[in-house]
């Protein structure tokens, strides 16, 4: 059995639970949390909640910890940090920043001879794969990712600080006559209004003035106004009954040629549908999980991103059940 | 510069030399065959063409060897002969067969200190891939698999061998009412029936007798018997005008749930929209041509599939590179 912990109890860390559930052969040695120990309820029967100070003492009990906090300030900080003690696997999504994550980790995991996965889950992660499988099959083509329909957390919550808005849930959705254009082959040009459109489920504050709030949400740089985007204003309780879940989804589409006259057209395209964003980046991350646990024990030590690890570690079978069932 | 041999100049060799066009940091260095070499023309300018027999020689003028014979009755002697002088990459697609076909590669490589990769291209290859990444994510789920809208080489055969039949195209047609019901997360049981559909285009010789051609193709067993076929009598005209490419393509899709209580599904798609198969799959063994060449140079010999080769080994760029662009 693989022992994961997991650090980090919001949305992320219960995705992972769910995911670690579904693997068996793994079991939930605990959760680690920074908040009071006895505050945090998991779903998982027998599972202990310790406070994040327990780790440095339980080194022995974890095959590989999941690292579940945000990208802007808790992982910068805790994956190096933990990468020290014990593999380690992380969702770190600040695509700039990248770079520098990954020379931090790989160096304490390195000293450490601990195996860390950083940027895992589907984008950056599953996305990253099949943009690189991708390219490398077809060097003469062009890259289109998409995402949508689905809940961008980052946009709700810009909405959610205007005056006068109680709550938000914004949905970002692809452009359907693009994605028909890019899965013609057609290799469009697009701009960021063309791909993707903007909608807001809007709950506003008693007496708060709507055409305000509709004008600054439209209006907003960065945000929505590079894009076309809706406003729904409804109330709290149409929030809670038709906006409660977290779904999202999107796809990674390549389009390029071949023939000594590029004479032929190939589509090649990943689409995922996702009721739960959560959940699918914990399964994604716990299926890492293994592979870096199996990775460790032969030795392969320091920062791996998906582009590193072999696809069979992820797996429970041997390579000849691999060859046999899945081939 | 990776030096690439072809062996057998079919429809998968000039998609292969297709292929290494387009890879700048690949140069071909001979086409070979066991026909008389000066019947064969290739269309790359200033590339020789050598009988077989020459190969044996050019051990230090090749890196990797891409061999283009068929699974039937060249691979299985083709590959483990030259994986004792060469880094080779094959297609073998017989799945009943790779167990026994990979034994055979691995202890000619192993001995010999090469690398090779065996059963790859889209199926088995990126479809392989595919199904076990969505295995690995999402461990409670279905798979399934669509081939087409192609053309079916083994299906045209085996009309073409009817008598009275001049030529055959045959095309697989995945249903789209199958395939709306995997798409929705329903994890539906389908027959072979309700999955494919197939479509003949058959030029019949002077006189014969159209009916029973029809009839002996719907009822040929394993081929037509279980699904329900269509046939259109066309001209030679026609056939060469309308019929004369390759395309093939299909979808690989994992249905799979998460959650606590199985609240929450998920749908994995990888799809194919490929004009040209044999190009499509020539440019998926270059790629993993400049793998097999790589892990070589580190040491790592022996037989391989695509679920043991990391994938950043694909590609030409640097892992910052990797992790700076496609991320």
């Amino acid at each position: 059995m693989i022992k994961v912990g997991i650090f980090g109890y919001g949305n992320l860390g219960k995705g992972v639970e769910c995911a670690v559930a579904k693997n068996k052969d793994m079991e939930l040695v605990g959760v680690f949390t920074r908040r009071d120990p006895s505050t945090v309820k998991v779903a998982t029967e027998g599972v202990k909640v310790y406070h994040e100070d327990s780790l440095k003492d339980m080194q022995d009990e974890i095959d590989v910890l999941i690292l579940c906090g945000g990208s802007a300030t808790d992982l910068p900080e805790q994956t190096p940090k933990y990468a020290s003690m014990f593999n380690v696997v992380d969702s770190f999504d600040t695509h700039a920043r990248i770079p520098e994550h990954f020379a931090n980790v790989d160096e304490a995991a390195g000293k450490a001879g601990k195996t860390c996965v950083i940027s895992c889950g589907w984008d950056p992660g599953m996305f990253s794969l099949n943009r690189l499988y991708a390219n490398c099959i077809l060097p003469d083509g062009v890259d289109y990712t998409f995402w949508g329909k689905g809940v961008s957390q980052g946009h709700s919550d810009a909405v959610r600080r205007i005056e006068g808005v109680k709550d938000c849930r914004q949905y970002t959705i692809p452009v359907d006559a693009a994605l028909d254009a890019v899965r013609a082959g057609k290799q469009p040009e697009l701009s960021t209004r063309d791909k993707h459109t903007r909608e807001c489920f809007v709950v506003a504050c008693e007496g708060a003035d709507l055409e305000k709030i509709e004008s600054e949400i439209k209006n907003m740089p960065n945000y929505f106004a590079d894009y076309n985007t809706t406003v729904h204003f409804i109330t709290e309780e149409e929030m809670k009954a038709n906006h409660s879940g977290l779904p999202h989804g999107g796809n990674v589409i390549r389009t390029g040629v071949t023939g000594m006259n590029n004479e032929n057209t190939h589509v090649i395209e990943y689409k995922l549908t996702l009721d739960s964003n959560p959940e699918f980046t914990g399964s994604v991350l716990a299926a890492y999980a293994r592979a870096v646990v199996r990775m460790n024990k032969e030795g392969q030590t320091g920062c791996k991103t998906v582009f590193d690890i072999a696809p069979a570690y992820l797996s429970e079978l041997s390579g000849s059940e691999l060859r046999a069932h899945l081939l």
